[in-house]
Parts: structure tokens; sequence; C-alpha cells
């Protein structure tokens, strides 16, 4: 750990001359503090402090535009890609969609006090599990701002306390949304730490972050494949993430034809960058219309790749590498096989699934059933699009993320993901024998 | 990662010139076969294979204690303590004990297969989040032999594979308990290697578990606090398990004198060696009767150390040090602190417990639903003995250990905290629009 490394844009007042892990340990401690003061407050009272952070968020329109315009800026001159510049980029619309967005995670049910289950086993003690926040999560992401509004709303309506570090095409998005954001919480009455934002780019303090055991309780990274997978290597803090989604789907030979092309054009192409879309078909090789499968995709100039008995559907489709299995392309480009039946595609998921979201198209109910039990991943479908494997359309409210990791919250996670438990038990003089 | 160090004890016909990380990976590598065998069979296959494994136990009783013989032999020849001693020794009864829990064990519900909960988004799919094994379980554990019976039985019947290490000290009796259950496990139709034991005593074979990430899915260390330090300090592996419990509990002046006190001397002195002993006393400065608290344990021998007021409770009472707060005794020493009301008892709590397991003894409802709310422990008692904090005493049939981490499962871990779950989504050709 870097503990001297130079702190490039720190506010002087805050973080003079201070290390980037004393700088964490002191915000940790801080937010901590916060913590506990939020855990105590009424539910009422906190999704009236996120009322009022929308609020100040379309109140602060103009501050948080004007900040915007100098990392898009900054990002056009740096030479920022055109899919990057548009992550970035903030408009009325889409910041009165973060600030409705605070306002929607306000209106959720709070999951802190609620009762996991009760029992009164022999020695009479009445025994409840009852949700509780979590504490202080820590949330490493990229270049969307909007992260800075959702992560930080999520936490709070859990009662949990929240270190953000955003990436530094957007830090003065981030500021400006931190800013009016933390204004909301504490005019509500929520301790201004509860919330803080990272004053630095220092890279140093990503790794104080992902050091800070026992101090910062769970580390969410949201962003792309290298900034996961460096957070999964170097942390000590649990992580909750996935690092790839290759999302299959295979099309038995039971599958009604149509459904079937509507699900698998949609599963890929709707939008190709999102880790819910499908990356590689398997059809069977007794399916009745492979044509009408990958047909469609390549009129509307989705790559195809495929394997040698793909390849004989259309003179299009190129040949796939061994890599393309193991490939989540993120873009307009599948990979297809052709297998021999059921036990052949999940033989095939099993090697090369991320564990993400697999899904099936057949109208036989006990393949269904079999590939829903067997194939081991977060999300399991059975005839729909995998675009779908999102905690908004899986009724959540919202999501912080999706986690591939098989312990504490698995497949999209939002407000109970954020919470833990503890164990009550009420007596009336009990002894231990 | 030493991985060349001499292995000193494997057999020539499994490890020969393996190193302890090549070792390892392949026993993970076969374990996760196994489990994936394993997570296919019906329910009632598991819990016969545990049954048959109780026999087979029971039936090798003659081999198993000659294996222990061995062991306790070597242990008095080394000089053990009697404790540890204790700790080792099998007996016909002992042993007899052990094959009950598996039997137990084999009697619980499976937890593979039930659905958390289910729901209906307005996309029409059907979701429903389904428990399933975690997978492969790494055990790490010390010189008590029973515990290679009971987490085997517990990973298995939550469909996960085990790799157990048990300590140097009981090597011959693992081995021999380990040969009885697989003999059984495989007999009742379970992959051989779904529980395996590691054949080494070399440490860096614990070393090669800890970083075995993305082989072994979790490891529970089973022990001494100096083990399950290290456990904690080197795992790249999730670890569930709680450091140690300094137990607290509180008599509020509305408690019920006589039940206080026959509460207090049941959680300091029916057994001290576990982490559910209580370890302070707090005292309100209002509690009408300190002295019905504290006489009757130091008239059974019980070691007392007082802050300045506690100490003019008793003579016997000796002065507390700073260090006595945060000590976990696991002896018949307290620690007793008088403290001015429930905020005061808060505020130590929060200080020093080790968020294992605290308790408020007072008859006043309000005072303790602030307790019960405010202390951030695995548990939280009102009323009743903290020797209870068990999984057995909570229900659960078993536990494989208490964990204090805020991830993943809190307090007394059995079959539910042995499982995952996934996301089935179950659609009729749904598209994302």
């Amino acid at each position: 750990m870097a503990t001297n490394a130079q702190i490039s844009d720190a506010p002087a007042t805050r973080a003079g001359a201070e290390s980037p892990t004393g700088l964490i340990e002191r915000m940790a401690r801080e937010g901590r503090a916060a913590q506990r003061v939020l855990a105590t407050m009424p539910d009422e009272t906190k999704a009236q402090a996120l009322r009022l952070a929308a609020g100040r968020l379309r109140a602060d329109a103009e501050i948080v535009l004007a900040a915007n315009a100098l990392d898009v800026a900054a990002g056009e001159k740096a030479g920022l890609s055109g899919a990057m510049l548009d992550r970035l980029r903030l408009d009325e619309a889409r910041l009165s969609a973060i600030a409705d967005a605070v306002e929607q995670v306000a209106s959720l049910p709070d999951p802190v006090g609620q009762v996991i289950d009760r029992s009164t086993p022999s020695n009479g003690l009445e025994l409840s599990r009852v949700r509780v926040p979590i504490g202080l999560i820590g949330i490493i992401y990229e270049s969307r701002p909007n992260v800075t509004a959702d992560a930080a709303a999520l936490c709070v309506r859990a009662g949990n306390a929240a270190i953000l570090r955003g990436g530094s095409e957007a830090v003065n998005s981030n500021r400006a949304i931190h800013a009016a954001l933390a204004a909301g919480l504490e005019e509500g009455g929520v301790p201004r730490q509860t919330v803080q934002l990272v004053p630095t780019q220092d890279r140093a303090a990503v790794g104080a972050m992902l050091a800070a055991a026992g101090l910062i309780d769970m580390i969410v990274p949201r962003g792309g494949k290298s900034l996961v997978a460096r957070v999964q290597a170097d942390a000590r803090v649990p992580v909750l993430a996935h690092l790839d989604g290759i999302v299959h789907i295979f099309a038995h030979h039971a599958a009604d034809p149509a459904k079937a092309a509507a699900v698998v054009l949609n599963a890929k192409m709707r939008r190709t960058g999102i880790c819910g879309a499908m990356e590689t078909l398997l059809i069977d090789a007794t399916y009745p219309d492979p044509h009408g499968l990958v047909t469609p995709l390549l009129d509307v100039g989705c790559e195809v790749r495929g394997d040698r008995r793909a390849q004989a559907i259309d003179p299009r489709i190129l040949p796939a590498s061994a890599e393309d299995w193991d490939t989540e392309y993120l873009d307009a480009i599948l990979s297809v096989a052709v297998v021999d039946g059921l036990d052949a595609a999940l033989e095939h998921v099993e090697l090369h699934s991320s564990g993400h979201t697999d899904a099936i198209l057949t109208e036989d109910a006990q393949v269904a059933a079999r590939f829903l039990s067997e194939v081991d991943s977060a999300i399991v479908m059975h005839n729909a699009s995998t675009q779908f494997a999102d905690g908004g359309e899986f009724g959540l409210g919202a999501e912080i993320g999706i986690a591939t990791g098989r312990l504490h919250a698995r497949g999209p996670v939002a407000l109970e993901g954020l919470t833990t438990y503890k164990w009550l038990a009420r007596g009336t003089g009990q002894t231990r024998a």
C-alpha cells in the first residue's frame, strides 16, 4: 500500500498532508459514526431525507450540468470514445431521471427491521432474525455519474453509510451530484458523513479502500472488467460483483420457433453492451428452423461466429475460434454452436458460462425443468430474453449491481443485499442446563 | 505460497511429489466434480448415505478408538494440557454421540430446492429464488476429532463437497473417522471425493487452501483464536468465523434480582470455555442487589476483576486493568463494571463487544427493546443466559460455527448458511422493450 503517494486534487481544507490510507481510515471512521446514527432513525426520516436529496438534485440542475459540461469537454479533449462520452454526458432529462430514481428508492419498503423468521425452540426462547444494515459500503465506479446518486440512495435506504469513489473522467459531475445529495440528506436530518465522496483521484485511495478490512464492510465495484478484476484481486474487504456475463441461450428442438427467434434477436440486439446480453447461442442439432434464429441477426448487422456445424446455416457466419466461447463481446457479435441435445448444451454451459445468466427456449416442461435445475448460474431463465437480468425488471426497484459470487447475495442485488441480520432471543430468565 | 515444501506424511500412492498447492488444487477439482454429482441427487439419497456413514462409524468403533489411542498417547508424550487431551480423547460414548450427530443431521430437512420467495413483476416473468449448495467448503480445525464428522455431515446434507484439514494432534483419529464416513457415503451412492481429508500435516497445505480462491468457495476455521486470526488474515477465499466472544450481560436496575442472579451465574460458570460464556458483567449503578450477582460467582471460585465502583461490592474483587474490557477469558474469570444506566451500558458494549452475543436483564420492556434494537451483535438476548448462543439451542439441529462477520450468515450457521440461491425466471417468450 502506497501510504505516502502524492494526493493530486484533494481539497486543501480536508486532506492536506493526509496519506491516502489515512484519508480513507478517517473517512471510514466518520462514515461508521454517521451510520450508527442513521441506524436508529425511523423509516420515514430516511425516506424523507432521500426525497429532499432528490429535490436538491433538481434544484441544483444548472450547477450539476455545468460541472458535467467541464467533464465532457475534458473528455473530448482527452479523446474519450463516443460510447464513453455518452455514458458521461448529462442533460436535463438524464438528470431528472437520476432524481426520479432517488425518489423511487425512497418509496421502496425499508428492509431494516424486517423479521426474516421466528421460532421458539424447546428451551422456550423466542427467537427471531431481524434485518439490520451492513454498515459502511464502498462503491468504486467508472464514468457513469448516475452511480453517485443510485448507489448513495440504495445504501441510505438500507441504513448504510457509503464511501463513493468515482472515475476521474466524471470528477466534476460526481462532486456536484454528491454536494446536492449530501445537502438534501443533511436537510432531512441524516448525518452529513453518511455519504462521502473520496476527494482525490489518487489511485492509492482505491488501494486503501480495498485494504480497509474491518473499516469498510463491503465493496461494490461498478464498471468494466479491468476495474472489477483489480478490485477482486486486491480487496481484503468482501466484494460483491460480477466479472463478466458470458450469457448463453440454448434453443432446444422443442422450442416454439417464432417465440425463439424473437427472444434470440432481443437478447442479443436490444442493447449489446449490457451484462445480460446473450453472447453465445447454442442451437439443438435437431432444431427445426436454425435459419430463423440466425438470419435476422445477420440481417441487422450482427457478426456471427460459428462452429463448423453452425457455419453451415448461413454463408455469412465466420469461423469461431476457441476463445470465442469464453468471450463477453458486449457488442453486436455472437458465437453460435450446434449441440446434440440438452446434455451437450448443459456441458457447454458448465464449461463456458460465467455464472451470470443462462436461458433455455423450449416448450418441453421436463427439459426446461432439468435446465433450470442443473445450470448453476445466478439467474437461469426459461422462454425469456436474458436482457431481463436486471434488478428493476426483477421488481427490486433498483439494483446496486449483479453478483456472481456464491456468498451473501447472488444475481441482482438491491436493498436486501445491503442488509445483514441479527438474532434476537427473548427469554424469561432461562438458564442452560 | 511455499510450493515446494516437503510433504511430511502424505500417503505415497496419492501425493507422491505433489506440492501442497498442487495437492489442494487437485483435491479441489475432484471435490468440485463430486459436488456436481451430489447436487443432482435426490434428498433421500443424501440422507440415507449419511445414515450409512453413521452406521459405518459405529461398526468401525474399534478401529477409530485404536487410532484415537495413538493420538492420545502421542499427545501425552508431547505434554499436551489436560484440557487439550480431553478434547482429543474419544471413548465409546463419545464416538456414539458423534454417530448420533451425523444421524441427526441426516434427519434435518434438506435446504436445497427450498423456495425463498416468488414474485411476478410487471413483465410477466414468474420469478423465484431457490436454495442451492454453495459448492466446495474448506474446514480447517484443531484437536477435536468430532469436527471431522460434524462438518462433513452438514456439508453433505446441504449438497456441498468438503475438504477437511484437521490438527496434527488428531491425525490418526481424523483419518479413521474420515475413512469410515467416506466408506458409508460411498455405499450410499455419494461420490467418494465429496468429503476429502487433506493427507498431509504440512502447514503449506493450509496456506494453499486459504489461497484457493475460485476453487474453494468458503473456508470455516474451527479452533482457537490464533488459528482463526491466521485464517482471517491470510485467506483469499471467503471465511465464515468468529475471532472471539467478548460477551456482555447488562443487569439493568429493573431486572428481577433472583432471575438475574441465576442467569449471571449460569452465563459465566456453566461452561467457561465456550464462546457464549459471559466475559463482562455490567451492573447498573442503581441495581438493587449487586451482591446477589457477584457473591455467588466469588463463592464458586470465579475470579472477579472490577472497576473502582465494582470493587466496592466485595473486597474479594480485584482491580481490572484497561485490557480486561477487551479480553475473552474462556476461564473462571469475569470483569465487572458499574455503569450509569442503559446509555452507559450501550456505550460500553459498542466499545468492547466482539459482536458475538450480548444480553440485557430487565423487566422493563421498553429498555429491553432499546437494547435489542441498538446493540449490533450477531445475537442479542433479553433475560436469558448467553450460554444459549448455539445452533443446537437455536433449533438449527447443528452448527458449522458461529459467525460474527456481516456478510452471508451471522450468528449460528447451519444448513441454510451452507447454501446460496439462484434466481429462476420462467417466461412465455417475453422480450424486453
